[in-house]
């Protein structure tokens, strides 16, 4: 893998970015929530890269967002500063890492238990408290609070800890939702402003319906990670086009078994099993009507029934695949073009940061 | 991580595997084929762990098998010397490395085209040949010629090139099929025989059934993978029950948002998305009638509708995953426990080898 060789001279199955098409969607996301005048924090679970996150602040982000402390840490060691996590964080050792992490960022977290503030608050003291945001359920059925009043009551214990900071509120919607979630914010947000509590932040997030963030009239931040290189199930919510998906998977055509099937060498260890609704693994860009029936780990099985088109043994095919973010997290590195020629290959950083 | 920790000390998620259990395993595999006189290659996709490759070796497997180059490269680097690799070799620079790693291992691979053999023969020559197997489609709908007279033809195309050796038959069987492979493979050896070909190997293959093995009477080795740690699919399968199962990911409670929904963190980047043929992601031994109804990245939804038990934040779970090979893939190192303590912390050193 060497810069300037092809991308078709690269050993499959590889990961490969289209510069161009990654920094058009990173100025056009940024250019929305500049017109909406909002602040814009990207997900780096998409890229695990540093220097992509450098591209995303330096396009008029504001921070970055990270899942687990383990990710956060690779990206302050970076030089990032502005980190928010959106994951509970439990237990002594990674309360102790936070902490060290607190005194060197400018953090927030997420908490949406008494138990999970209880332990933020044994961990940390007021000379050098920590932000907390509640993390509220508007429908998207994972972590929050149920209601305004549950996140009313969570607030005010959050300010009652000395070495917490009470931020605001957060949620990770369900797609297209924005009536939900505007009416749980603003709810939420009259109930804090009764009690005198500030709410500085009040972040909404997600790549599907990022384009009608607006909709969420109290959000001041948006958080999301799809779109800086997009994928099918973005090109499904309407938010992309073929053109817009700056990932693509080479993989090579390994064998041609009967006349209707093909096997690729880009098994679940290259695209994942994530279907994210879809019924089969990826959009072949060569072969739209073909269909990656099945994937075992290094082999997917393609049904060419539906396409007029044969591959041969020895071609190379690009695929788009269903959810970009969990394929970074499966190779070491990926390898970035321009035009199909190698510009630069950059290690996963943040790859397996699991805990 | 350290050693003599309790594995209930560790951050989660984390993939912890039961020596003790790992242990019974391959001694029960290796004893059903020493009964019955077969060779048995272990597929090393499961561990991906040198040290473990070992121990089966020691428990008298002969060989091991990889799927791609940069496995197979691992392990040679590693001292192994009888290696097969079970992927059509495709491109220049595949070949190349082909050509090194067959000058320090005995090495066997596969094809199933003229395109694969006569890609071989262009890089090997007769002072150092390449041994090649058939690789045959006997139902599993994968890679494979698709008849005993095709295998024939590429056996003799095979034999007939300066570089290559034809050294036997393979197949990736469909789980309990083994009346079809064996029909598969005894009218191909027949072909062979009047034409006066060689077969020195014919390799089975497959954990789903490992124990009916003997039922393809021509099958001179059999290859697995999954038998050594077991999964929540081969206890489907009725080949192991829950106390086989070496491999546990365990993973912590970090949200219980209602009543009859937990969240935990392990999400698809612990537990991946394969779901062969379950509708849930694996199965928790504390709570065996919750259901692990949704992962994204880091979260795991666990709907506790039919659990009369409810777990609390902060509690933690054992969960055995639905296929045991992908999650080995995700995880940077696997901690090994005897009785819950650690004992021992393997890197998997042929982690995310695709190519």
């Amino acid at each position: 893998m060497s810069v300037g060789l092809s991308i078709y001279d690269l050993l499959t199955p590889v990961a490969v970015i289209d510069e161009t098409i990654m920094e058009t969607n990173v100025k056009v996301a940024q250019a929305y929530f500049d017109r909406i005048g909002r602040n814009f924090r990207p997900h780096i679970k998409t890229h695990k890269i540093p220097a992509l996150a450098s591209l995303q602040i330096a396009a008029g982000a504001r921070g970055i967002n990270c899942q687990k402390i383990s990710e956060a840490e690779v990206f302050a060691d970076a030089g990032f500063t502005d980190i928010l996590i959106t994951f509970n964080m439990l237990g002594r050792e990674r309360l102790e890492r936070l902490k060290a992490l607190n005194a060197k960022a400018d953090l927030q977290v997420v908490a949406d238990s008494d138990v999970v503030v209880d332990g933020l608050a044994a961990g940390f003291t007021a000379d050098q408290p920590l932000k907390v945001l509640v993390e509220c359920d508007t429908g998207g059925g994972r972590n929050g609070v149920q209601s305004p009043a549950a996140a009313l009551e969570l607030a005010k214990r959050i300010s009652s800890c000395d070495g917490l900071v009470f931020h605001g509120l957060l949620t990770y919607p369900k797609a297209s939702s924005e009536t939900a979630v505007e009416a749980f914010f603003s709810e939420t947000i009259d109930l804090l402003k009764q009690a005198g509590l500030d709410c500085v932040v009040v972040s909404h997030g997600g790549s599907p319906s990022l384009f009608d963030s607006d909709l969420v009239s109290s959000a001041t931040e948006h958080r999301a990670g799809t779109y800086i290189f997009n994928d099918r199930s973005m090109m499904r919510a309407g938010m992309c086009d073929l053109d817009d998906c700056a990932m693509h998977v080479i993989a090579t055509v390994v064998s041609r078994p009967t006349e209707t099937r093909a096997v690729l060498d880009s098994g679940s260890k290259a695209l994942t099993s994530d279907l994210l609704g879809f019924t089969d693994h990826g959009l072949i860009i060569e072969y739209p009507d073909a269909s990656i029936a099945s994937l075992s780990e290094e082999h997917a099985v393609v049904d060419l029934t539906k396409s007029e088109k044969k591959p041969q043994i020895g071609d190379k095919v690009r695929i788009i695949p269903n959810h970009t973010c969990v394929v970074s997290n499966l190779f070491d590195r990926l390898v970035f073009h321009r035009g199909g020629v190698v510009t630069r290959i950059e290690t996963v950083a943040a790859r397996g940061k699991v805990v």
